[in-house]
């Protein structure tokens, strides 16, 4: 945790907190703070800023905070995933999170098996919980949105295209695309396929709706590993 | 497990190879093959091709293997990685060779825990475990190499200049360097720190050893998150 994420509801008087649970225990069992150390802080969806600790017991902590700092740009990305394995979704989430992305699509794919719609992980607050995880990780307060898209069709043809608006698409396949461009400025709408990949129908209508496709090379990266390749290849 | 891996010893004959074990295993429970069918092969650090499989049972599998493909090219990319903590290092060693990184070094720093250098996935058998686990899914066959420096200043000073030779030696540092390049042609040494980073002492001697000072913006990722994404800047 390089920051520990406020919300209004920590605030009991106009710059000081009052903290129980978890971030409790992170500042006592591993930060291992006194009265009077200071914690990197940020309200979450607001600004970042110092947090000193007047306060420290067992059971709760207080912290008077000044939060005056913008947080790091978003990046200009939206990304549409394939529904991931449980396990890989956990893990793609806080990476996506900490990486700056803001909005993330979880798509149907015909490789997603129908089980991974039913896990527990897919539920608001376990999806909230690692999206946070990640914003703690990367000192970012700005919640991403995630929406979940559970038909390949009506989704690429009804909700995608406003979507689209102004932004290129790109959509990681092996076969048949360029390499993934470097330092480019566009906005980017960024379709990565299940394990095993997108059938040739949805990469079809993916570039019908204006993607292109980009490979990583000859390596055969995992789904989360190939968001922190693409996503670190297009911006600087 | 996108490529099986062989090895001498999985030979009975010219062409013939039988495999028992974890490689069986993940045929019958994942591929779910049967007789008849092909799988990507590759000889551990030689070529790689198509096996097909002439007899299949719970016991044993015989394929027919050809090898006529050569692996991915290596990245020209040393890793000086700061010995991460134990959970870390797996993962980040998965990560490095399905990256295509074919040295890694892991030493010590200020910021290293003592107890990370007792940690059982350090033992040689454990270390080529994961390596073998990241060219699996990476298509790969190259083992990477991977060695030990448990002394900072006797490695930095004496061994590094060697390492140095005819490269650019690059440390991920947040404070006072430049954003990471974009696809560059030369042979790189890259140092990464531990949590928390590398202290101002450590940062210093690199410096004498010629390296510049890189960052990745104001996010803070995770080891293994920074690895992949300074990897996939630098290189296309």
């Amino acid at each position: 945790m390089n920051l520990l994420l406020l919300t209004p509801s920590d605030f009991i008087a106009e710059s000081r907190v009052r903290l129980t649970g978890r971030p409790l225990q992170h500042v006592l069992e591993v930060h291992r703070s006194q009265t009077g150390d200071s914690i990197r802080v940020g309200m979450l969806n607001g600004e970042m800023g110092e947090g000193i600790i007047v306060s420290l017991t067992e059971q709760a902590m207080e912290m008077d905070v000044c939060l005056d700092q913008a947080p790091p740009e978003p990046l200009p990305l939206t990304v549409l995933l394939a529904l991931p394995r449980p396990k890989m979704l956990k893990r793609s989430l806080q990476h996506l999170s900490s990486l700056g992305v803001k909005k993330i699509i979880l798509m149907n794919s015909y490789r997603v098996e129908k089980s991974f719609w039913q896990s527990p992980w897919l539920s608001e607050g376990k999806i909230h919980e690692q999206l946070i995880l990640g914003l703690e990780q990367a000192r970012d307060t700005l919640l991403p949105e995630v929406i979940l898209e559970k038909r390949f069709k009506p989704f690429v043809e009804d909700h995608l295209p406003a979507i689209m608006e102004d932004k290129r698409g790109f959509v990681a396949h092996p076969v048949g695309g360029v390499p993934c461009p470097h330092q480019i400025d566009d906005e980017v709408v960024l379709a990565i396929g299940p394990e095993g990949g997108f059938i040739p129908y949805e990469v079809e209508k993916l570039e019908e709706a204006g993607f292109e496709r980009i490979h990583l090379g000859s390596r055969i990266l995992r789904v989360e590993t190939a968001v922190t390749a693409i996503v670190s290849k297009l911006y600087d």
